[in-house]
């Protein structure tokens, strides 16, 4: 079991964000299956949308704004193999807040329900002006913790 | 033969700036041979290369440049299968020079010199202000002409 | 206009199937639009999607199949560009059937219906076992011409 | 710091293979500098050239073979933005050797040696009929080993 995930079942209970993505051929490799590197680009697929669906696409996203996203680190444990055209999930959650960042756990499940990878990852908003960590502003918090109270 | 080649042996020969790329794994898929969409990846490697050697980085790519590339259209034959790790060069010329646009021909090869695709496209030089096409300046011009008198 | 399109009207009432992509952030470029590439990815996604809407996936894409789908060329017209998170929608249909081979028509449109890209590209049936080119079963044959009776 | 850096100039210096790469522009994103997913694709570059510069190619990647290469997890810090056309170096080595697995550490430093990405990924070693992990070969194991004698 990776280190961020202490218990399993309850861990996997606390996504109430998913997203659905279907392998692409071209996201297939000489193996036959999906290319390890993809699972990234569902990760931030899936955490794009999380964004917009918890309302932080203002923020970010938009011109104009002050902070933008950058990533800090990111990390995926690949539990079972996955292949082309499997109808996936991508689960999205904040797993803690921080002053300027927030630590994001991911996690792709099959048709099945079954687990296929599992991952983290930590942003932190940045001023698009001085180039430093910007703290979140009061709504911003409001938000992430709004996100994690549905999931509980 | 494509149409864009009359005499396969003459239109290679006139090729004189050249790219090597190596086929990466994730650039592979389930069939087990390089997919069909990476080798527009290769061409736009090869494309870049080709503006920088002839000295176009300055008008396209520093900033405040007037001037911007936009892709009109792309073609590619597919000729003979490629596989991970292969050796390839991507190589680049003008083949045709319009009022604000090239129309660049592509040619990939193996280690073996086989033919393995070819290729073309147009480009078009765009205001970045006004979105309309702008015509060569006159330097410009000479650059895209000296690249293939060069290739003659 | 491109040559594979005579009229663009018609041409375009031609298409009956379509499928949903939205565009990644991954999959834009410095720019700040969609990178050229992707758009074959979006190409082969629909076309993928195409062949299993009117049966084809059993032919070519189980295990012991004889016949192989390979790709002869690709290309693409560029109309308008695309940015992150547009929904757009991937229309393919066969605009030709030779005796081993498709000529397959793509068009590429955003939320407002709007041309974005238009493009073409033949594929080849191939037996796995020889590498030639092989022959299409009158089952694949009803099947192709039945895709493009409820197109017209 | 990362948990699998203890002394970061002790950590670098132990690299002793290492392998160039140039960002291309389909690499990049809206943002203006490299998408944070292609740093994977960089490592697994880096790996499979590592691993063929050790001898490894015979057992994971000939026809035949017994074993296949699976990965465990992959984990990557950002320390610093990277733009279109940096001439990177991808640094790998052996930092772990278990019963039928490795762990191997990354480091991608710019032209000017600065540390732009460190990471570390496990990587087990699996029977292609079995599909359970397989114990190195004493014939692999030396070669691991001799790999971090060089570096060391």
């Amino acid at each position: 079991m990776p280190d961020y995930i202490e218990d399993l079942e309850k861990w996997q209970s606390e996504f109430s964000h998913s997203y659905p993505v279907t392998v692409r051929f071209s996201e297939t490799d000489a193996f036959g299956h999906l290319n390890n590197t993809v699972s990234f680009v569902y990760f931030e697929q899936g955490r794009i949308n999380f964004f917009k669906d918890i309302g932080f696409g203002e923020e970010w996203f938009a011109k104009g704004g002050e902070g933008i996203p950058v990533t800090a680190d990111l990390h995926c444990d690949y539990k079972r193999q996955v292949f082309f055209d499997e109808n996936l999930e991508v689960h999205v959650k904040v797993a803690g807040i921080g002053n300027s960042s927030i630590d994001l756990h991911y996690l792709i499940t099959n048709e099945a329900g079954k687990v296929c990878m599992t991952g983290r990852g930590r942003m932190v908003q940045v001023s698009r002006t001085s180039g430093k960590p910007l703290s979140w502003s009061k709504a911003a918090l409001e938000k992430l913790e709004a996100s994690q109270a549905i999931a509980g």
